[in-house]
């Protein structure tokens, strides 16, 4: 059944703003707004104003462009952490990727996304001067690569580098290696000898 | 990852309400907001809004019960429909599934359900006495049932029927039989069975 013989336009319009989010066809769309329709007014009506207000009143952070409901970010405005390491990322999910990880507690430095010329993505569309400016402006001691490693990841990595070294800061990248729970059969060759290259002391490895 | 260290209040509620879609997890919930955050801020407005006004104004046909923009809907007073014959729906899908296939030029009706003990569904919580109701003012030559072909759907069709049979009209039931494009093969013998049984002439079958 292909539902286009829609009695309500409101229905309809519906459906079309629901199918116009990623993976959602019209099927799931109609689905969605009949389960809307079922529900009862105050919730529907919460779950509408909520997305205006999304929009409307998420902002970036001032200082690492991570998204926030405040100028300045509950991580960059919190004195718990340590403030002289920066972690850089491409976005935003990156941020609670690692905050999930529970094994971080400094600042962040979000890039918006990473130096890709096929993309047209240049250094210069990036949060990379901010980030220099961060460094520049002291207190900073290590600044965290953990962009993907991808060949732009690896471009950004060493654009940024580069852009740092007159700092007398430490820059640090995520170790590459193989995942935990991963058998060694399974695991390609340049992660594998990447592995070997950066082995590390047994007893460091236990994290002790 | 499972994404829960949300820098911003604003986002997080908004990946709640996501999720309590149905077939919707947080992880695409959270993927549908960061789409929305990535979009100018009219068109999430109007998708919001969309959401507040869709349950807020919809409202039941009140003469068949589908959903309607108005007191009386579109198919309900198009005077070009034939106001004789009356289909009886499970549901609002099932008025689009039937308009959908452009063989129904008469009326509908739309149960909000079919009887199921089991789950508590009452013929008093159907809509079958405002079916009565239209049939009794008068002006209805044929009722046909389009329920689902389930024990529940013929309950519900032997309760309907037994209801209409003091009114002088007609009333029939969706053919049963092997699906179009179907192998005789894969048809299982209950359908199989029941298209021997309601074998039609052949020339009437090619729809002449």
């Amino acid at each position: 059944m292909i539902a286009e013989n829609f009695s309500s336009r409101l229905l309809e319009s519906a459906v079309s703003e629901f199918a116009r989010l990623p993976g959602i066809g019209r099927k799931t769309a109609l689905r969605l707004v009949l389960h809307l329709l079922r529900q009862d007014k105050e919730a529907v009506g919460r779950f509408g104003e909520t997305i205006v207000r999304l929009r409307n009143e998420i902002v970036n952070c001032r200082i690492c462009h991570n998204i926030s409901d405040t100028e300045v970010c509950a991580i960059c405005s919190n004195a718990s952490r340590n403030q002289s390491v920066i972690c850089v990322v491409e976005n935003i999910r990156d941020v609670m990727s690692v905050e999930n990880t529970h094994q971080f507690n400094g600042l962040y430095h979000v890039l918006g996304g990473i130096i890709s010329p096929v993309d047209g993505i240049s250094p210069s569309s990036l949060e990379i001067d901010s980030l220099v400016k961060r460094v520049e402006a002291g207190g900073v001691a290590e600044v965290i690569l953990a962009l993907p490693t991808t060949m732009e990841g690896d471009t950004t990595n060493f654009y940024i580098y580069r852009k740092l070294k007159p700092f007398e800061i430490t820059v640090t990248t995520l170790a590459r290696g193989i995942s935990v729970g991963d058998d060694l059969e399974y695991t390609d060759e340049v992660t594998l000898g990447r592995s070997l290259i950066n082995r590390v002391d047994f007893e460091r490895s236990m994290g002790r």
